[in-house]
């Protein structure tokens, strides 16, 4: 069924409104009528299925049906950050990994990141991967959209560690020393509603200093298994490793 | 370090030499030299450290330095079988499950795969993702280059079933039923070397009657979590979670 965002906060009413964008999506794009039902997702993550009792010119009037029940969202936040990759690199991950249910996701220049973005271009490629979260978390069904921030500078990055309870770097050099603890550790220790943040490098890597740096403030080197994944599959591989842990094996 | 694979099966020699694409590769892509270092893989998963000794106009010769150690593989085998999705979705599948540890890959005409594609156009098809999948196997270390069929009809997957000790769907309304066991149960009682079926279905899924006909084959339905994963997505998910349990978690 289809899910639409509303920046509203939930509050039992007679009838919820949609206008703009969505009242498009819903008429033009999914040809809708009277009756229909959708998802409508509240900005407090209350999610309603929602039932169309008219639609004018500019506006679709709705009402609700039921609550929906199931839990969509992982039961900690995982922040994922990531040094610039090449190409359309970053907007798969943040498609992919939306779908996997990351939290936000962080963009900042690593020492090998090959793109160089000045402040314009941020800006721009931030609305971008803004609206790819935006269409993952509506087609994947979670409870909210992702935030998606993107700095201009590594040293920005760090003053932003502690915010977050544990910090992993996925780290290629790990995987080859067979670092194969951290991430189970964390998994079963960790305390629900606890905040992530999970470090990736770009298709070049982290250098030995980035990593030190990000060592000395709490991080903690992390493998993925014993084969070398790329920039944008190793993102992918935790996220379905916590999801399995937390959501299918301890559930 | 760079990996090529070869057809030879490895015996102890005094000098290995390699010709054709990868002769290519090492002296004109990656302009090595002699006394560089690269790992070849044999058809047999024996991987050495080789040395270059000496290059020709056609030929590299090289010996043995050391024995890999790591073990590369999953402890079973994973085939992941996909109804024909969309476009180009099938190449990064085979790509990105590679790098994940799949084993191989069957394609199927599922009911509801849009693309049709005939003999001709299959064996084109097969050839290019072997190549995607040689390419991921050298960049993520693995011990083996997993194999791509292609099938015509989806009869003829059927009657692969036998060759299998588990079988899964992976099914959306199982996703929304909140199914949770059958994986983690799996990954609890599977036994090293058992042979694994997972099947996926293209971007619309599979009709129920599908899923019926999976079950008579043994099949068990699969939830991946309660998120809606596309077609793509979800053949990740399983590949990670798997080798999470059972190379991370129970190492």
């Amino acid at each position: 069924m289809q899910r639409y965002f509303t920046d509203e906060i939930y509050e039992q009413k007679s009838t919820y409104l949609l206008s703009g964008e969505t009242y498009h999506h819903i008429t033009h794009v999914m040809r809708m009528k009277e009756d229909d039902l959708f998802y409508l997702v509240f900005s407090n993550q209350v999610t309603i299925q929602a039932r169309i009792t008219s639609i004018t010119d500019q506006k679709v009037y709705v009402k609700e049906v039921a609550k929906e029940r199931q839990e969509k969202e992982l039961p900690l936040s995982i922040t994922i950050a990531c040094g610039y990759p090449k190409g359309d690199k970053f907007d798969w991950i943040v498609q992919k990994a939306t779908e996997l249910g990351a939290t936000d996701f962080i963009g900042f220049p690593a020492k090998t990141s090959i793109v160089k973005w000045d402040q314009k271009k941020l800006a721009k490629k931030q609305q971008r991967l803004t609206k790819i979260a935006q269409e993952a978390a509506e087609q994947s069904q979670r409870s909210f959209i992702p935030e998606v921030t993107l700095l201009a500078k590594e040293k920005e990055f760090l003053t932003l560690f502690s915010q977050f309870d544990y910090i992993l770097v996925a780290y290629e050099e790990a995987a080859k020393q067979d670092e194969t603890a951290s991430l189970a550790k964390l998994l079963q220790e960790v305390q629900p509603k606890s905040r992530i943040l999970a470090i990736f490098g770009p298709e070049g890597g982290f250098l030995p200093e980035e990593v030190a740096t990000f060592k000395q403030n709490q991080a903690v080197l992390c493998g993925l298994g014993p084969r070398i994944l790329r920039a944008e599959t190793a993102p992918l591989y935790l996220l379905s490793a916590v999801s399995y842990h937390l959501e299918l094996l301890n559930k």
